[in-house]
């Protein structure tokens, strides 16, 4: 008879487990992770319950902290140049939306100054923030394109989302959000800059292999849903999965649109109706939420997270990271607005930001959750309780993160 | 004829300085600042005029980088031992305030646990959340004593207090606060507790010198207005200046009793009246706004701020740094929440969190403003303009602080 000895390459024990299985805190203690070669989970639990005659190549002692999924931030626009704190104060200072817009601000301003920056300059101003949301244990994030609105631009703004995955030890995700705004050059041409998205831009970047969705903004301010469904549409054609900028202003039926497209998430929701709900839950659409933009907005009118929590609907929560609407770059921060100012419990914001961000990416086999086969990516926290993290504000208990089995410095 | 050369111990030149003057940027460009031997700012100006033949000990060359007055938090609970997060997702999971305190939660845990820790733990608890402030450019900061409320907790949260000022590159501002909340054992019997406080606690404190100035809370669920002139009647006996926690759930005319007694301050404020306002600005007492407590409770009513603008009482920002109602630890997040919730221009936030907090404590001619003869207290920022700093959500721009002329590592 022979036994086969595991043999792993590191061996974490010491650990208080919120392993998130199912988006519920899931305790386990004093509790062991393997990993493999390939920096997923090889083996996990109790640590009486370690197989006889293991062995592993390396061990680490987390000291009794508490260890969670590594987080994911599901939604931003991280990647951008300039910055628009100028707007902040001018509008503070009674500067209307149009005084700001005849002077060249807004979202425009966004898009000159990603245009004029090389890619070096967009990489190092974008990769600080990245940073800032590392510290707090990210161990993976969503990326958009969208400031670009050329080929050229919104390519360059995917290649440096890339760099940063090739750079940082963190897993990239990049979407493609040609259709964000129009650009000024296409003023009152909507129609003809969703064809450009649909028959030049999108074909080139999916054959790049730079996008691995692609996203909208379905809003009076934005795009019809129309001219969405030519979106959605051309994605399909390349084989890429689609998300929207659904109902954060008004409704738009959008969610339900996206739902039709199999989307993999819709975003913002504060207007969705309930026939939107139906459609996600249907479609296994996840429902994002962007608190910070929420908050930054003074928005009154909250998502519907009753009916989406009734409804079954899946809800991640994100930080939106953005020069204008959410300049936040701290996920710990955007958990406690969505417990504090959308009332969810601290286990369900961190379902939103680890088990169901991974649903909200299609990550759900890879991350999300602490389980065999997953990716060995995890946060060590010092706190008392896995609630804590929703609580803290402005401090960070991150005392080290795990990506693909390798301690982070 | 004999010329003066100017020896100096420090020169920190290369600096944009953002003095906050007048409570105003009063932006100097290539500035430098001459330290003297104890701490003070012995000269500052352009560089073109920079004396001639002087010298200085040491020098550095700051790169450009904005200097501002260091940043002051000026209402501060942030002593205190264990926590109250388990309360939060208690609430958030349905449990009422009832229920809550019912199972000992509320201020009574905090109270329990601050007057079961020992010195050295209470230290240890507390300077972990001070470093979070130092972190972010905090060069003075107030302490509040209140979750001891007998005399021995009440000295040896101010012991602790003291204790950090020494211990940390800080300078620290006591509270006493015996009148925050009515003790256990003195359920029902609240004007035995204020004789015991006005009596006993306050004067063997004043005495040991453990407090710079005198607070209370005058609120429905906290001590009448009758009461509170009594601890105030006791500080003036001791010789020590007044605070006050005033009109934060409702009126009680608090701000103008405080005003009366020649207050550094009233705090929080959301329910002041016009009444309040001109007695505040006749008695020079400063406004602390706390935007953390607005956020964390949800409220809804604002400060009347426009008209405490107008009555030219000075505002000043702060953190409420406590357990239970404003877990904060970030004064730059309080900033960003006095801009986006309380719509104060970033140049009137940064004021708050300098020259009118200095004013707050009394500190007036030692801090909060940038010139000749002020404490060299200074923070520095890596950002494009002094307007950044309420911008900020999650970042931390600090690149460096200089406290009593020297750098803090
Ligand atoms: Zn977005
Ligand atoms: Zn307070």
């Amino acid at each position: 008879m022979t036994t086969t000895v595991p043999l792993w390459h590191s061996l974490w024990e010491n650990l208080r487990l919120a392993t998130m299985q199912g988006g519920t805190y899931s305790v386990m203690e004093d509790a062991v992770i393997a990993t493999t070669q390939d920096g997923k989970i090889a083996w996990m639990g109790p640590r009486r319950e370690l197989p006889d005659g293991y062995r592993a190549a390396h061990r680490h002692d987390a000291r009794g902290v508490w260890a969670t999924p590594g987080l994911i931030d599901c939604h931003t626009h991280i990647v951008y140049a300039g910055n628009r704190n100028n707007e902040f104060e001018a509008r503070l200072n009674g500067a209307t939306y149009e005084d700001i817009a005849r002077q060249g601000g807004g979202i425009v301003s966004t898009v000159h100054a990603t245009r004029a920056a090389t890619e070096d300059e967009l990489f190092e101003q974008s990769v600080k923030r990245v940073k800032d949301l590392l510290a707090e244990g990210v161990t993976t994030l969503e990326i958009k394109s969208g400031y670009g609105l050329d080929l050229e631009s919104e390519s360059k703004m995917l290649r440096v989302a890339r760099r940063i995955g090739r750079t940082l030890p963190v897993h990239v995700r990049t979407t493609f959000l040609g259709a964000h705004a129009l650009p000024p050059e296409y003023k009152d041409k909507s129609d003809d800059y969703i064809d450009l998205v649909c028959q030049t831009m999108l074909p080139a970047i999916a054959r790049d292999g730079l996008a691995d969705a692609v996203d909208a903004f379905c809003e009076n301010i934005g795009f019809s849903s129309a001219q969405t469904e030519k979106v959605f549409l051309a994605a399909q054609q390349a084989g890429l999965p689609v998300k929207l900028h659904a109902e954060q202003l008004s409704d738009q039926h959008g969610a339900a649109l996206a739902a039709r497209y199999g989307a993999l998430s819709a975003d913002h929701l504060e207007y969705l109706s309930q026939e939107g709900i139906q459609a996600m839950a249907q479609a296994g659409t996840a429902a994002v939420l962007l608190p910070g933009a929420f908050y930054f907005l003074r928005e009154t009118k909250l998502p519907p997270i009753t009916a989406l929590q009734d409804g079954g609907v899946p809800i991640a929560i994100s930080t939106d990271c953005n020069p204008g609407t959410s300049p936040m770059t701290s996920l710990l921060l955007a958990m406690n607005m969505a417990s504090t100012l959308f009332r969810l419990t601290p286990e369900r914001v961190l379902a939103g930001v680890t088990t169901h961000a991974a649903r909200a990416l299609g990550l759900q086999d890879k991350c999300g959750q602490l389980a065999v086969g997953m990716q060995a990516d995890f946060a060590l926290w010092d706190i008392e309780r896995p609630g804590d993290l929703a609580f803290v504000l402005g401090s960070n208990p991150c005392v080290g993160t795990v990506v693909g089995g390798e301690l982070r410095s």
